[in-house]
């Protein structure tokens, strides 16, 4: 299954099914937004696939267009959301090129604990307030998990997992290594994350998903020129350890997000990297200086994965850079004893349309 | 007012309003959950103070006996949740007595990125699965935030606070200093935060919220004796200048939880300390060696705070540390589509009880 969430004016959407080929999309019936789906996964997904079933079988005939630019993230908001960084090989080109020590222990994952409540869409303007702040991308799988009890095994961390998704972890890497020396984590060098318009059940991945890891390219383009495609097949740590080091002493509660870091490869030299930090470091190391420029006003990016079908598996991630504060300034949605009433004139809009 | 939420089976509780006394409790009319309040708060607010007005010239006498024990933390989950560690002289004494160099960047505040997805109540035992994680408390003050637009006026962002509460953010110091050293922020360091009953309105602090601070003392008790109570004026950073930063490129989305760090005073070999790690540390500089245990299993720790006219603002958090795995197993909820009638069954059972 592949689903997606429509922009409804409130805050957590409406949960759209899409077909495989990304053309078209329809509510859902079993739940109402991704939240609740994942909340009750174990009563609701059958009744999702049933739906899906039967569109597929109806050819999607009574289905609206596919239009990213009426959704939202898939997940818009969620409860809590952590971002490994689960590629060794990003940190070590980075503290080879920048005589960086980064005090690992051996067998135990980074893990960066993010703010989860402003979740950006995948083609909507990213509005970041100066240029000095060194904006960079950094091109992920994100998983979306239901209900994960603290002290979870690790044969049963996997099962947790029930959509997989394509992100740009937005960095700004002006405030960067200020943060990381302080050691308590990152809050402006790590504005909005932004999703792509899509999130799918592990089936659609067949083999690809493999030995914990997404074995699939990571299509990063800048400004429409190619920049790089790693694969995810060289994550040095599983999804089922990355849960379970996390979840040594807490729950992790329906809804919980996590990013797999950005994607590396060692033979970064051929494939190139998922961000730039990293071909700026290649090019440290290599010529002395980087040449590589950070995000300026005006530049897009391109994010995208394709199934071993050619398919794209998430949709594009497919945005451009502007100056402003953040992701612009909050607007009121609708008051939540609203929403079913704005969400039926808007169902109704649409039907008519 | 001040408010708390019911257990009632379901992932968001039930909101109640609470009577100042904290003896009486009673559904709130205006929104279900705490989430739904401050998502509309300028509509709703006045709404339930219309409730609180009514309440009080009817002396609440058709309302129940209040029970931390049936109750949720007042926010059960939010969307996201930063921790302060505004009070400079904590890490002053933390860094001379552990010879650390934290590398602070003056007029800049260490905010602490946090999982925000299963906060604890006040009152149930607090499972962790080992004492060689050295168990601490930290007594913070916490506040919660309705919409802040990315790039907030430093004047307008104390306008955002629209509750306070008391916290226990519990630590793990045997993790600690191995994840701030890695720089990346705390994952195993930081189980589960625990809340007092009730969040009240800035109106219930009178003149103690004075210079964007709460000024008034952290009461706590371990096994119920006495162990520090240093008060909250001496906060390095008031509140709207950690959101000012907070939000310099970053939506914080209503609900969004900021806790203001342990709270700790210059002469904390008099007023003692909200969290046994400062106490150790002044006995390794006064004595060259810590006698403070840390907590052990069986153990119980008192917060409470109290306004000017003696009454406790929050009512107490008294909880008892056990052996488990963290917040204990996740239980599945009831069904979102059944929450309804879930609540409507407990409400009549409690009618009829």
């Amino acid at each position: 299954m592949k689903l997606a969430t429509l922009k409804d004016g409130s805050r957590d959407g409406r949960l759209l099914l899409v077909n495989r080929d990304l053309t078209r999309m329809i509510e859902a019936d079993a739940a109402r937004t991704m939240q609740q789906l994942i909340e009750c996964w174990d009563d609701l997904a059958p009744e999702l696939e049933r739906q899906n079933v039967e569109m597929n079988e109806s050819g999607w005939v009574q289905a609206e267009a596919f239009d990213p630019v009426r959704l939202m993230a898939p997940l818009p908001r969620a409860y809590q959301f952590v971002d490994a960084s689960s590629f060794l090989n990003h940190g070590k080109i980075m503290e080879q090129a920048y005589k960086l020590s980064v005090k690992k222990t051996p067998g135990i994952p980074i893990l960066v604990q993010r703010q989860s409540d402003d979740f950006t869409n995948a083609v909507d303007d990213y509005a970041f307030p100066s240029e000095d702040d060194q904006c960079d991308f950094e091109g992920e799988i994100a998983v979306i998990l239901d209900d994960v009890s603290a002290g979870v095994a690790l044969e049963n961390a996997e099962s947790h997992i029930k959509l997989f998704t394509l992100i740009n972890d937005v960095s700004m890497r002006g405030h960067l290594f200020r943060e990381l020396q302080m050691g308590f984590g990152l809050i402006n060098a790590k504005p909005a994350t932004t999703f792509a318009p899509v999130a799918c059940t592990v089936d659609e991945l067949g083999s690809s998903f493999a030995n914990g890891r997404v074995n699939l390219d990571m299509c990063v383009h800048r400004n429409n020129q190619w920049f790089g495609n790693p694969n995810g097949r060289e994550m040095d740590f599983s999804f089922a350890e990355l849960i379970r080091h996390w979840a040594y002493n807490r729950n992790l509660r329906a809804g919980t997000v996590l990013g797999t870091g950005t994607f590396s490869n060692a033979n970064c030299r051929e494939v190139g990297s998922a961000c730039l930090a990293e071909q700026r470091a290649v090019e440290v190391i290599d010529k002395g200086e980087s040449s590589t420029d950070f995000i300026k006003y005006g530049e897009s990016l391109q994010f995208e994965m394709f199934a071993i079908d050619g398919s794209s598996l998430f949709g594009k991630i497919d945005q451009t850079f502007v100056q402003g504060n953040g992701t612009g300034a909050v607007s009121t949605p609708v008051a939540v004893s609203d929403q079913e009433n704005s969400y039926e004139e808007i169902s109704h809009k649409e039907n008519h349309a």
